[in-house]
C-alpha cells in the first residue's frame, strides 16, 4: 500500500494540478478532502503521510482556514510550496449559450477573480456558491446550475464544453500551494529557501511589532509574507504568520529565529523549504556580515575573547 | 425622503442589531443591501448618505471583503465603529427535534464558530453555505434545510424555534462593524479615538515594515490592528490596513502620518473615529514626550531656535 | 572702533592662521584671548562681536575645553567653522643643530602629532608643555627651552630658524574651529551645511541613545559628529555634542530637531551654518521622502485629511 | 622578584592612592611610570604585569590619552576598575598665607576641578601646568611656584602644609581607573560586571551608529559609556569606546559582540570586569527574555526545530 497524500479534494480542482507537479505524487495516491480542515487532519491522525492545500493567492492574500489551522492545534510543518497561474473558464453543458445563462456557480474565492467579467457579459445572473469549483462543475453536469466557473480540465472530466477560456481579473493571478506534514528534519537547503513561522507577541507596547520585526532586519533577513491571525483570546488579539527568506539550517535565520524565541510570548516554527518562485536577485543580495561565514567568525572570535585569545 | 443608511443585508442579521445601537438610525432610512460590495457602492454614488458593514471579528479577523473595497476604489471613510457579541441559536422549524436534523445551514463566517457545537452534537449533519445567516433561517422555513445558525433575534422574524441559544466557540466572540461614508471632516476627538490607514511601502528590504511601524512606535502610538492585504500586483505584494490609537487631530497621530506619507509609495487616510470599547488604562498611559503640549512645545522651540531667540 | 573677534591667542597660532581665511576678518579687530573660556567669556559679556575657537582635530577629536563650554553657561551658538591643515615645524634658534636639543615644548595638543617623530628624531628629549604653541616658541627665544614644535609661519615673528618643518604623524592632520557668536538668527542655508546641538537623555534605559539617534535616521538625517561629555552630575552622566547634516530651515532637520525636543530631557541648539569641507556625493544623496517638498507634501496632505478634502 | 604593576606616577598622586585599594597590590611592586603610553608600554613589553591608569572622570569625562592608547597598538584588557573620589588640597610650604600665592600648579586636568574656588579665592593668581599633581607639589616645595592642588596625601611626602582642603567644583567628582594587563581569560563574572569595546562602524549612512548601537538594545544590554575617539583616518573619523552592563559570560552580552562583530568593520575586546560602583537595581532588571536561561532555551529550540522535534 503507497503512502498517500491528502489534498483539498474535489478531483478537478486547481489543487490536484498544482499537487501533480510534484515528482513524488508518481508513487503516492492522491486523495480528495472536503476541507483543508479534514485534509489536515488526516495528516495529524497519521492516516495521510501529507496533505496538500492553498494557503496564499493573489486575490484573496493568505487562506485563512489553512492559516489557522497550522496556528492552532497539533503541530505540523511545511516541506514544498508549488505556485500556479489560475485562470477560469465557464463550463457549460453542451449546446449552451451565454444569453441561456441564467444561473452561475463556483467556489467563493473564485468570486473576486471573475467578478469584473461577469459584471460585463452576465451582468443580471445569479450567482450560487458551490463547495469547490469542480462540485459548480458537477452541479451544472446535473442540471442544477446553467454554467460554473472552474478550471479548463475540469470540462472533460465533468461532461461540460468550455464556452469562454482565461478568464481572471487580475494580472497573474496565482494561487500558492503547500504540502504539509507532521514535524520532522526540514528538507535540505536549497540556497533559495523560505521559513514560516508564527509569533505571538508579549505584550503591546508602541512598537511592540516593529521590534519583533527587528529580529528580521537585524540579521538581514528579508520577510516575504506577514498575515495577521486572530488568536482566539478576544476581538483585537492577533498571532502572526511570517514568511522570511532563507533556511532555519542558514545562520542568520536561526539567529532571528533564536531572537523572537526570546522575546515572543510563543513561537511555532512551520517549517524551511524551497522557494517556488525565486528571482535570483533576491537570492543573491546579501547583506555585509549576515553570511554563514559572517556568523561562524563572530562566534568564534566572541569565544576567542571569552578564553583571551586574539 | 430621510437620509439613508446602506447595510449588509438581509433583514434580522448580526448587522442590522448592531446598526440599530447607533442613535442616529433612529432617524434614518436604514436600507438592506446584499453585500459590502452593493452597500458601499451605494454610498459611492451617492444613493446612500453611509453604509453600514463588518469589518473584523474575533474568529476570522479582518473581514476582507470589506478591507478590500476600502482599500481600493473612490475613497470612503470610516465615522463610526460598533461592537457586538456574537452568539448563535440553532433555529428550528416548530416541533423539529436535535435527533431529526440532517442539514443545517448558515453564512460561511458562522461556520468557525459553532464547528465544535456541531462536533459534539450533530456530528454527522450535512452542512450547506447560505447567503446569510438570515437568508440560512428564511430557507429553515421554506423546508429546504432542517435547521439553521442564526441571531436568536431572527426565530420570530422567520416563525421558527430556538432549540438551543447562545452557541460559540470562541469565549467573547465579537464583530467589529463600522459606519462608512464619502470623505468628509473626521468626527471631533473624544480622547478614546482610533485611526485607520492603508500604507503601501515604497520598497522591499530587510526592515522595510518595520520602519513603517516606526513611525508609530516614534511618536508614541499604539497599533490596534495590522491586516495585510494583497495589492493586485501579483502574490506576495501586499499593503497594510492599519488601526493606530489615537484621532488625526492628535499631533502625534498626524506627525506619524505625516511621516509615513514620506516613507511610503501611498497612504490612504481611512477616518479619525471614538473607539467602541475603551480600556481606560490604553488611553491614560501617553508616553512622556507625546502629548499635544509636547508638540507645540517643541514647534515652538524650534521657531525659536530659527530666529535665534532662545 | 571695529567690532572685534577674540580668538584663542597668542598670535601666531594655528588659530589665528585659521581666522585669517574668513573674509570678514579684514573689517574687524582681532584680539588674542589666553584660553577657550575667556574668549567665548568676551562674547557673553558682549565684549567681542564673536570669538574663533578650535571645536575638533583628527588627532584628539573634539576639543572638550570648547565643547564644555558650549554645553554649559549662557547659550551661544555657531555662525561659521574653517578647517585646516596642521603641520609642526620644528623651531629652533639660529643655529642650534638636532644634536643640540635636549628639551622640547609645545602645547600638550602638539604632542600626539609630533609623538612618533620624537622617537625617531630625539627619543631621549625632554617634554616640556606650554601654554600654546606661539607661547613655546616665545620661550625657545627666551633661552628656557632648546626647540619647540609651532606652524612655521611662527618662526618669524620669534626670530627662531625652522630645522624641520612638515611634521605630522596622522595624515591629514586637521584641525576644525568655529566662529561662535551670541544667538541670534542662524546663517542663510546655502545647500551644503551642519547642524550643531546638545542633548541630554531623559532617561536612561537600553536603547535610549539608540532612539535618540533615531530622530535623525528617521528623517535621512546623516551625523558628522557625536561626542559624549560630561554633564557634571557625577561619573558615567553624559551629554551628547552633535553635529548633523544639514541647515535647520531644513524640514527634515527641523523636524528631527522637534522630535528629539520632544524625546531629550533638553537640546541646546548650537546652530546651523556651512559646512567648510563638502563631498558633493553627501549632499546629492537626499533620502526619498526626505526633501523639503516631500514633507511640505506631507503636512498638506494631512490638513486635507483633517479637513476631509482628498 | 615580585611581579609589578606599573602606574601612572609619580607617587603621591591619586592614582596610586587608588591602586592601593586593591589586595593584589600587597603582593606587588608598584613601580611609577611618567605618562600613561609608558605605563602601558610597560604591560606590552612585559616589563610589567599590568598596568594601572585613570580612564574616566566625572569633570572631563573619558580619559583621551587611555583610550587612545587602548583603542589603538598591541591589544591590551581592562582587569579590574576603581572609582575614586576626587578632592583637591592646596599645599604650600609652611607658613605660606593665601595672600602669598601668586602661582599656583597642578596637573591640568586639575584645572576644571578647581577652576572656581580660584575665581572666587585668588582671582589673579598665575596657573602653571605640571606634568601631574604630585609633581606640582615637588615644584612647590623646590620653591618654584607658590602653592599646588594636589591629593591631601601628597603633603606629607613634601613637606608641604595644607592650607585649604576638600576643594573640587563638581559634587561627586570621581575618578575611575582601570588595571590594563595583557590579553587573558576575563576575570570570573561576579553577577555585577561591565563589558568594554572599541568598535569601528563599516559604513557612515543615516542609523548607521544607530543600528550598532541596536545590537545592544536589542538584547537588552544597557550602555555604561559611549566616548567617540578619531580613527587616525582624518578629521570626522571616529570610533567608538563602549562600556556595556554584563560579562562576556552572559549569554545576552556575547550574543550582542557577535552582532557586531558581523556589523562593524572592526571590534576590539577591552575585556569584562567586576563594576566598582553598582546600584543593585540596574543588576536586577534584567528584561524579559535577556536571560541566560532564556538564550540556552532559544538555542536549543532552533536546534530541536532544526531536527523537526517540537
Amino acid at each position: 500500500m503507497p503512502a498517500s497524500y491528502a489534498y483539498l479534494g474535489p478531483e478537478g480542482t486547481f489543487t490536484e494540478v498544482a499537487l501533480r507537479t510534484l515528482p513524488e505524487t508518481a508513487t503516492r495516491e492522491l486523495v480528495p478532502y472536503v476541507s483543508v480542515q479534514s485534509a489536515l487532519d488526516a495528516v495529524r491522525t497519521g492516516e495521510a503521510e501529507a496533505a496538500f492545500v492553498p494557503i496564499e493567492n493573489s486575490v484573496e492574500g493568505g487562506i485563512t482556514t489553512t492559516l489557522d489551522e497550522l496556528v492552532a492545534g497539533q503541530p505540523l510543518m511545511i516541506y514544498r510550496e508549488v505556485l500556479l497561474s489560475i485562470t477560469f473558464a465557464l463550463l457549460v453543458r453542451p449546446g449552451t449559450k451565454l444569453s441561456d445563462i441564467k444561473t452561475v456557480t463556483a467556489h467563493p474565492a473564485a468570486q473576486p477573480q471573475v467578478r469584473n467579467w461577469l459584471k460585463a457579459h452576465l451582468p443580471d445572473v445569479a450567482w450560487e456558491s458551490a463547495a469547490s469549483n469542480a462540485d459548480g462543475a458537477r452541479l451544472v453536469q446535473e442540471g442544477r446550475y446553467d454554467a460554473a466557473f472552474a478550471g479548463e480540465f475540469a470540462a472533460a472530466r465533468y461532461g461540460l464544453e468550455v464556452l469562454e477560456a482565461d478568464i481572471h481579473d487580475a494580472e497573474n493571478a496565482q494561487t500558492r500551494f503547500v504540502l504539509v506534514g507532521r514535524p520532522a528534519r526540514p528538507a535540505a537547503p536549497t540556497g533559495a529557501d523560505k521559513t514560516s513561522v508564527v509569533l505571538w507577541q508579549r505584550d503591546d507596547h508602541p512598537g511592540g511589532l516593529r521590534d519583533l520585526l527587528g529580529e528580521f532586519a537585524t540579521r538581514g533577513v528579508n520577510l516575504m509574507l506577514l498575515q495577521s491571525r486572530p488568536t482566539g483570546a478576544g476581538i483585537g488579539n492577533y498571532c502572526f504568520c511570517i514568511d522570511a527568506e532563507g533556511h532555519i539550517s542558514d545562520r542568520r535565520v536561526a539567529d532571528a529565529l533564536m531572537g523572537l524565541k526570546r522575546s515572543c510570548l510563543q513561537v511555532r516554527y512551520l517549517g524551511s523549504y524551497p522557494r517556488a518562485e525565486v528571482e535570483v536577485s533576491d537570492v543573491d543580495a546579501l547583506r555585509p556580515g549576515t553570511s554563514d561565514e559572517a556568523f561562524v567568525a563572530a562566534a568564534d572570535w566572541v569565544a576567542r575573547c571569552q578564553d583571551g585569545r586574539f
